[in-house]
């Protein structure tokens, strides 16, 4: 709770370069560059606040407030000056439809400093949680499309040429490029929009490498906003941010479940689908395009702009997402070589795709890396560049398959490893998505054992005050990823289960929560209302998913000679929200600093926003692919042994010994399925 | 009727670069180049022979034999041996299936010498006259499509490259092309062909300056055939030729009403209507795109092949029938300035026009010259090449608009004059569209004022045997467009008209073919079943309309300072057919050595088969187009005196001396509206 401290208004902005700020009462935080609007800030985070004009102060609806004071749980001290005073679009405002003086507008206001934010109910719009939200990120804008505004000669019967052509000769000589075309479904507009502007308009021009430099679109008189839409096309989840090409802000994003989900829960469901029934592929295209073409719908309307702003759209995927987008057949990713149907980056006519964008919209679909490596990883690539630096970076993007990137600026490796779908809580006993209501989090008291949670939607961990009263908001529906993540890492911290995941039946003894279930035993973190247990096959899912992605590594590591790893990165979705301790308690993940593990959030979203907003980083993700040594999982021998291996917590061969530095692990217990001699052995040389 | 004169099949071939053919019963005839197939020759000539194997010898469909001997009316000896021997595959054709030993197949045998042919009636599938016919011309293939047949690397797990990117290598490799791409559509069938052809393929590859390099078609396999597609546009028919982009060679023709006569007879009408409804647009794109994809059905039907081996397209048309084809308003167009929506030539998809061609052809659209000179009269200009030499040469392509190009190397200039329909027969009180049945030749005998004429579909004149017998077959129906030239001229050189077109009500005293019709008088040519006059009304309406395109002619004449004319070109199904004699003698086309007046058939046709099958004429039309200098006869002062003196016959300003020195024109009578001292001083000085 924070400390009020009377005249901390006149505290001066820190000369920091990035501050912190909490937004209450999500709690949700964040680190922000000096300077960031605080509507940004909140997107970023998944704050939902509500803004119907764009971000352009007019509509008000985005109005939060300082809570001002020292916050020592958040270690900040939040003052109404560590926000730039008010702009003149935020006094024109409050002079014309009143503001209180507590009450700022988020899309005006930049941060200059740590601030706990507080978001009134009425600017609370939407609290559902969209896990793939737009980092914040800044990206300089070089985008291949670009508004130029000319004046054209009138026409004249002595030089009787078309009013394109010299609308082409203008425009060419205003933006010093040569050989311009018109995509041809503007030439009908062409007259009449001339005639509007009384010879003044404005065009929109997509230039990019290998492209010929083309007029996309065409306005009366002076334009000056242009959109692009950066889209994630997840197995479960397609993310959609919507940014002003020309700042290069995220001006506005949107989630939905791809409806996919109906033709199979997962990749290969959906490719033994198509495999089985050729003649519905179109509907899985044409589903997932409605989809977007209804995302794009809200975000427009989001900022008051219409479909035909948006001028450019990036799409990733994994490569099942990307072919299905495309309308190509994914049955050869079904099976050996998996050969992909095309992996370069395309740029193509949005209507191509029946995008319901501008008629004249490019889009450009970032390449691919591999049959089970897409273009989803070549973003997040680009996004967290581990092939930039000398430290030896592991980026890791856990969905049911899992992505894995390995290496630094010398070699840069890349796998995909089958998880399968248990760390998004499929396949788990009382497992259901990330939602409101489930288990996120999770302590295990080693003496009681007895458990203390926190469930998605409320503020307050089990054992608080309040939790009782609150949670008939929610409910405890079940446990997501991330909470069977911590579950059965603190099940075997507190002796729970052994190195081999085997719940201990004898415990039963200490807890009445362990139960026997068939010849196996259970243990039960919440008993009311709806029951919330892990069972031992929850357990052997998680061991199957994480060794299988352990091995992955391995392999990758391998190849490089094993040396230690600098940092970990880890994306998506499920990765920015475990824990790299319990995931490293696991083994999930290989041995590494705990403080150089962190969750990157939607790397690949933010690889699309990348490439939207800049054709340096486009050219950057072709050369990323183009370099990248990819590894197939299934060909190598020693993935079975590496596998077994990984079975165990966190590993029968490999030591983690940084991990044992900062975690007590607890000694081998007997009763394990295999010899542990080899890794006993290790630890102790 | 032809002497035979027995032997001379042994005759040696004449060693001369072209011969003179005549195909029978039809009577047609050309001189065509040594070496041009009998199949092609007949096609030119829009005499139908039946072939169904694309002229690959296969189908015998198309057999004719050679009718020998000395034919005096053609002035030539036609001999067996006047046809190169039999090749391989008429040989092979022969020995499977029988072929009487007077019988060619006319895809095969080769024009060596003069000809008289004799068509089977087996082999005459349709004697339509198809005016708009595919004028012989050599064009020396460079097409803007190639097919490239390749092997591709099978994929392979080390190497996960997509297989549209290993296969965009491979042709690479083989084309010697960079940056080669795939048109969008082709992908989703990259996989099913690379494993159809067991990693052989054939790809078609479209390379035309500014374009990037396309593969916009793909079959397993090998492939040798490409197909392409020149239309041109008119208001009144659409003709279309179907070519072997590889050979160069015309496989088919064939030729349909334009269905936008539905919303208007002539082009402006058709202008006011969509200025009128503006909403019923796409009616008039839809309607002219439906022709030609019915139009398109029947030409692969006849060769066999398939919409999806039509690779590329060009079209011609004037500036309306461009403009509505891409679907775009042409109500500019009916009102000064006359802008154009667009002038430059287009490469487009042709999916873009909603035309079934193959998924990934391209359209190629001719430029225009101005807002009433379009494409069609940049692609005759192509054609016949004025701009290339120094003979100051007239280019004349007449339809309810004119469209006139004069000049040489140094200077072209081009203008089009307001003729109105008459030409075409229409608002003439007989007047029919060039059909069977149509009077299309007329001679007066200068004693009785007799008439003989000639019908279309009949091969006699009318005053000689078999004519009576035959008539019944297509009627006498009406005049068209040729045939009122000459009425008009022969009534004016046998004196039953005077200079000022003016029926001589006089003449009725020597003949009762002049009869009275209210305050003026008529000349009746056929009585029996249906009357065919003439009306000084329908005088009237020649008089106005080779008055405006005279006119025209004068203006560019007068930019050049009156030169003589060396040469006239008359393009176009009217220009074709009218004889230069007559044409002249009414002064439709200026005074010049009538040797160097022909027809040049369908010269737009032609340059629209030239820019198809090769890219150096398509930068030559644009660079025409670029070079020509537009005069806009409406913004000319000296245009209605041009006119009024272009009124009488043949003119009264201009003195037409060597028309006069080949024609005895009358000696002027009296009872015309002006003075006329003028002409007769620059007669006698």
């Amino acid at each position: 709770m924070p400390t009020p401290a009377p005249g901390s208004s006149s505290s001066p902005a820190a000369p920091q370069a990035t501050a912190r700020v909490v937004f209450q009462p999500s709690g949700r935080r964040g680190t922000f560059d000096i300077g960031t609007p605080l509507l940004d800030a909140a997107r970023a985070l998944g704050v939902y606040v509500e803004s119907v004009c764009g971000g352009r102060g007019i509509c008000g609806k985005c109005q939060c407030s300082v809570s001002e004071g020292q916050f020592a749980k958040e270690g900040l001290t939040s003052a109404a000056g560590h926000l730039a005073p008010a702009t003149d679009k935020e006094s024109r405002y409050a002079e014309l439809r009143g503001l209180a003086s507590d009450r700022r507008l988020s899309c005006q206001a930049k941060i200059l400093g740590d601030l706990v934010i507080d978001v009134p109910t009425e600017a609370q719009t939407n609290r559902q949680i969209v896990r793939k939200r737009a980092e914040i990120r800044h990206i300089d804008p070089d985008p291949a499309v670009r508004l130029v505004t000319v004046r054209v000669e009138e026409p004249d019967m002595e030089t009787p040429r078309g009013d394109a052509d010299r609308l082409r000769e203008a425009l060419e000589a205003a933006s010093g490029l040569t050989g311009l075309r018109f995509d041809p479904p503007l030439l009908a507009s062409v007259q009449t929009v001339l005639r509007k502007g009384q010879w003044q308009v404005t065009a929109a021009l997509y230039d990019d490498a290998g492209e010929p430099p083309l007029v996309i679109g065409l306005w009366p008189g002076e334009k000056t906003t242009a959109y692009g839409l950066a889209v994630d096309i997840g197995s479960t989840t397609i993310a959609a941010h919507l940014c002003d090409l020309t700042t290069g802000r995220t001006v506005s994003s949107a989630g939905t479940s791809n409806p996919q989900i109906r033709f199979g829960e997962d990749l290969m469901s959906r490719v033994s689908y198509v495999q089985m029934n050729p003649v519905r592929l179109p509907d899985l295209t044409r589903t997932v395009r409605e989809a977007i073409n209804a995302l794009v719908g809200k975000l427009v309307a989001d900022v008051g702009a219409s479909r035909s702003d948006v001028l450019n759209a990036t799409f990733v995927g994994n490569p099942v997402m990307h072919h299905l987008f495309l309308g190509i057949d994914p049955t050869e990713l079904g099976g050996a070589p998996f050969a992909l149907a095309v992996s370069d980056a395309l740029t193509l006519p949005a209507r191509d795709l029946a995008l319901e964008l501008a008629a004249g919209a490019r889009v450009y679909m970032l390449p691919c890396i591999a049959g089970h490596v897409g273009a989803d990883a070549a973003a997040a690539t680009l996004a967290e560049a581990p092939g930039k630096g000398e430290a030896l970076t592991l980026l890791v993007d856990i969905g049911t398959n899992a992505e894995i990137v390995l290496g630094n600026r010398d070699r840069l490796l890349a796998a995909s490893s089958p998880t399968g779908p248990a760390f998004e809580g499929a396949e788990i006993t009382c497992g259901q998505r990330a939602a409101p209501g489930a288990i996120e989090r999770i302590r295990i008291d080693r003496v009681t054992l007895e458990p203390r949670f926190k469930v998605i939607g409320l503020d307050e961990w089990s054992d608080e005050p309040g939790f009782a009263e609150k949670v008939d908001q929610v409910g405890v529906t079940g446990i997501c990823g991330s909470g069977i993540i911590e579950a059965v890492a603190e099940m075997y911290l507190s002796g729970l289960i052994n190195e081999d995941g085997v719940i201990d039946g004898a415990m039963a003894e200490r807890t009445a929560r362990i139960v026997p279930n068939g010849r196996t035993y259970s243990y039960v973190i919440a008993g009311d209302g709806i029951a919330v247990t892990i069972t031992q096959t929850d357990i052997r899912s998680i061991q199957l998913a994480k060794a299988a992605l352990y091995a992955g590594v391995k392999l990758l590591s391998d190849k490089l000679g094993n040396p230690p790893i600098d940092r970990i990165r880890l994306a998506g979705a499920f990765g920015s929200y475990i824990d790299p301790m319990y995931a490293m308690v696991i083994g999930l993940i290989p041995d590494c600093d705990l403080d150089a593990v962190s969750g990157v959030g939607n790397a690949a979203g933010t690889g699309a926003r990348m490439a939207l907003l800049s054709r340096k980083h486009r050219r950057e993700v072709e050369e990323i692919v183009r370099g990248i040594e990819k590894i197939e999982t299934a060909l190598e021998p020693d993935f079975q042994a590496h596998f077994v291996n990984a079975m165990a917590l966190p590993n029968k061969a490999d030591p983690f010994e940084k991990l044992r530095a900062a975690v007590a692990l607890p000694e081998p217990k007997g009763g394990g399925e295999g010899a542990d001699g080899g890794r006993r052995r290790r630890r102790r040389g």
